[in-house]
């Protein structure tokens, strides 16, 4: 009794730095007195207005902070948006990283590309392991995603149990035949867990997500009466799909070629870690293929997304080096957009079609299902657990606040709920669940070599200059009389065609030579006051005679 | 016998100027020896890769080179992709525009906008006329749309009947109780069409599109259940939907208020012309709203679409200045996301949550049906034809291909149908389908009150601009020595922050006046070799320093 009563007045803090109110850049701290655990540390891909940015990760200002706290990195799965800021963030804080054998073998090729391989300490779990550190434990728990060797966590407090799902669904006939510990999930629930996050992303479908094997039973009947070669085109990490791939393959007689950088890191790592099994000679180098007939090829290839550099697109626009799309091909896209790349996507499978290949895509065939749990599986999580608390993970709003009716419907007391925002310190005890705080967390730009180099101001003006272009004036300018010796010179780019405009820039330019000999006789010599009146003078006469708003960048040299 | 022998001499031309291998700028062009019309001439919304483009239309250089031989415009229905490009083109060619009432009163609000309603002849048809022309007549038949007065056109020629279905949806229980014209397609059918062209757009969906009476069906039961405001966002043209709407506020005894200047713009219109029907007192204006309790009130509003200058999403942000969503509030997005615009839609859904709106669209409730063709419709549609032979229209390269495979699944010869490319000249006659020759053909980009002055290398430099901005370099040098007597300076707008990067911006200078010297010490004074120098010299140590290529622009300012 003595006992309880001291941990009361002790909190568990659960801070999400992202995942939350987006999809992807998941990470969430977990903290109990001087220990602080990171659950995942992935990045997201940047949205339609990041004109020019690679990479979006999380913000990890407080985590500099808390340096010496932190105990480890421990990661669900393998997939860019829960490892993907890796490397960003181990370049300054060194930290161990926990994660079963596929997730770490993923890591270990990213971590050789940023040269961090030999400074990072990488620590091998398995699905029902615990690493004890001093008040808490971590325990893996295997689930089912579309990738292998996913787990959700279990962080072990003496103020109860904090369970977060990670990505999951409840796949009851996987591929590999490892099933989600639902035992586990059980038996957590019996003995009582303080606080779920569970996944959010798929919250707004009813029903089941469908198994990974209904996807191996449309490649087996595809398969069986494709005449040409096969072209499959999925995310480089799902071995499962691969796996499939490589199994109707083998069936059919047919050999498997891996095209694609991501592609063929993931293949090599699944292979020689026991994820992905083939006959000896059922996998063959692109090169190799032409020494086989059409019927007896399959490529396995990323593009799914219609990415314009990828390697399916290069086959359909005639720009890969070694392989082109031709009539009798069947090209099957085993994957849907993402939301935002649907344009991307459709264009692809236009200009396949085009090619004269069959093609397949979601909507046509069943080739591809969710990694994600939908409305049913999540109740059954709910079920299964019975948390005291409940905080919705991983989705935009819409998805946590749909979660959180979810959580209610089946029972839950609405003040054990809360939507938290990034950055949120989260407080859980026995007595509930409160937000007391936050700390600095958003969204940090990565942009070739720059991080956090690209912010809100040089977005603004990629946006500006991506409507109506610039127009640049130059103007050299005596210093002692303050009269003009050159120019005004005007150049622009992106805003309309210079030949066909002659009369438009030789009016600007009059507009100019207008404002400096006003500014002369007014003795106006503060250059900002000139480049101000310049800009006034041609933003309204190029409005009214264009409807545009291109960047005007008045220069005055002086000499 | 003659006769028949005479006429097989001579060809039907059908050349789509739109709507092929894309959606929306629909535009066909039927001829018959000296007789040219037109059917539909329609806007396409840009692409995201047509930076601050405003709209695309139809290229007609075949059009202003045929004047004299064109007869008319002939409209199926009032849709932007089927009537948006007409300010455009009436501008340049003065033709007699045909289409049903509704039709011509939105085109009539546009044309007002554009200052044409006096010199543009407008021509009121309905369904079941026929307007005859010199040797072809053109014949109107009614269809379902998300439309009111939508028609498809049968063009009827001394070698056989052309029929063009226009966008269409068979609706057996439509909400004006105007049934679609199905035993006049019969009839043509056993007269004989020599060829039908028909919309594409749903032909992946298997099954039937549900009516419009469905979604009056999800309104009632959410208007009989919303405590407070009700705000529907939906499209403008669909006086359906508006319709539904007003049936279910007025079952309730709630007031409906419009907001948004085009759904201004069509109610009013529609309400004129009595394709609208409301209670005397059940519309009421935006701003008397606050007269009446919140569970009273219902508003129309645009941003379905999650345009980010809408109605709606001005609201959600409280940037409205009327409207403000509140906690209570029920918001209906009677509307799918058109491609390419799933984040905006799913952005403002997150706001409206946010805001602690109830929010209802298509997934969660039937608020939303398609008014285009599937499978099974389209099914009926050629097997009440019969045609003779079968161009898809309006579609994507993949919905062409797909409708094509459809129709020689109901029977029809491969030979006999065609898969169309813009500009394709498509001869048909009683002996059969072939294309011969072309064309010019294209779309001209509209920004702000330009019309094609932007083209590919201003959206090219756009791009680049967008991706990772500008450096500016200005130097002056004197003309006789060819020495630098100002600069070089250096600016740049959406590359990097400018105040962390001073020591590239420093040695980016150096290098600068390290070309300058070279040249001055070789003797070159040709500027476009020191400008191209410049640039590559920057480009190789940017590229190397931040893996990102701005667009360099060197100014030699001469004195």
């Amino acid at each position: 009794m003595r006992k309880e009563k001291s941990s009361e007045k002790s909190k568990i803090k659960i801070i999400p730095l992202g995942g939350i109110s987006e999809i992807g850049k998941n990470m969430t701290l977990i903290e109990y007195k001087d220990e602080l655990i990171i659950v995942d540390c992935g990045l997201k891909f940047p949205e339609d207005e990041m004109f020019g940015i690679d990479l979006v990760i999380p913000d990890i200002t407080y985590l500099l902070k808390n340096k010496d706290r932190i105990k480890g990195i421990f990661l669900t799965h393998g997939h860019e948006d829960h490892i993907g800021a890796l490397p960003y963030i181990l370049k300054q804080i060194n930290i161990p990283v926990y994660g079963t054998k596929l997730t770490l073998g993923i890591v270990e090729t990213k971590l050789k590309e940023h040269n961090l391989l030999s400074t990072v300490e990488l620590i091998k779990v398995a699905s029902k392991d615990i690493v004890k550190l001093d008040k808490i434990s971590v325990e893996f728990i295997g689930v089912s995603h579309s990738i292998a060797d996913a787990c959700s966590i279990a962080i072990h407090t003496p103020l109860g149990v904090i369970l977060h799902t990670g990505d999951f669904k409840i796949d009851f006939t996987p591929t590999r035949k490892v099933f989600p510990d639902l035992a586990r999930f059980a038996e957590l629930g019996r003995k009582g867990v303080l606080c779920m996050l569970a996944d959010s992303t798929n919250v707004e479908r009813p029903g089941y997500t469908k198994s990974e094997s209904v996807v191996g039973e449309t490649f087996m009947n595809i398969f069986s009466k494709a005449k040409g070669r096969i072209i499959v085109a999925t995310f480089a990490s799902n071995v499962h799909r691969i796996q499939q791939i490589i199994n109707s393959a083998e069936r059919y007689g047919k050999k498997v070629a891996v095209s694609g950088r991501s592609l063929e890191n993931v293949t090599g790592v699944a292979l020689e870690l026991g994820y992905l099994t083939a006959e000896e000679d059922t996998l063959v180098s692109v090169d190799a293929i032409n020494r086989y007939n059409d019927d007896k090829v399959v490529i396995v290839t990323t593009g799914s997304q219609g990415e314009p550099m990828s390697a399916l697109s290069r086959m359909a626009y005639n720009e890969h080096r070694k392989l082109n799309i031709k009539s009798g091909d069947t090209v099957i896209l085993s994957a849907s957009p993402i939301p935002g790349n649907e344009r991307l996507v459709s264009r692809v499978i236009n200009q396949l079609f085009r090619k004269g290949a069959d093609v397949i895509y979601s909507g046509i065939a069943e080739v591809h299902v969710s990694g994600h749990a939908c409305q049913e599986e999540l109740k059954l999580m709910h079920t299964l657990v019975k948390p005291k608390h409940f905080v919705p993970a991983h989705g935009e709003y819409r998805h946590l606040k749909k979660h959180c009716e979810l959580a209610v419907e089946l029972g839950l007391d609405p003040n054990r709920t809360l939507i938290p925002e990034l950055g949120d310190i989260i407080e859980v005890s026995r007595d509930g669940i409160k937000r007391n705080g936050t700390v600095v967390c958003g969204q940090v730009f990565v942009d070739g070599l720059g991080v956090g180099d690209v912010g809100n101001i040089v977005l603004r003006d990629r946006k500006h200059l991506s409507q109506d272009g610039i127009l640049t004036v130059v103007v050299t300018i005596e210093k002692s009389s303050g009269s003009v010796i050159a120019g005004p010179d005007i150049i622009s780019r992106g805003f309309v065609y210079v030949r066909e405009s002659e009369d438009l820039m030789d009016r600007a330019r009059a507009i100019v030579k207008e404002v400096l000999q006003k500014c002369e006789e007014d003795n106006i010599t503060e250059w900002s006051t000139i480049k101000g009146n310049i800009k006034e003078a041609l933003r309204v006469y190029l409005y009214e005679k264009t409807k545009r708003k291109p960047m005007i960048l008045p220069i005055i040299m002086e000499i």
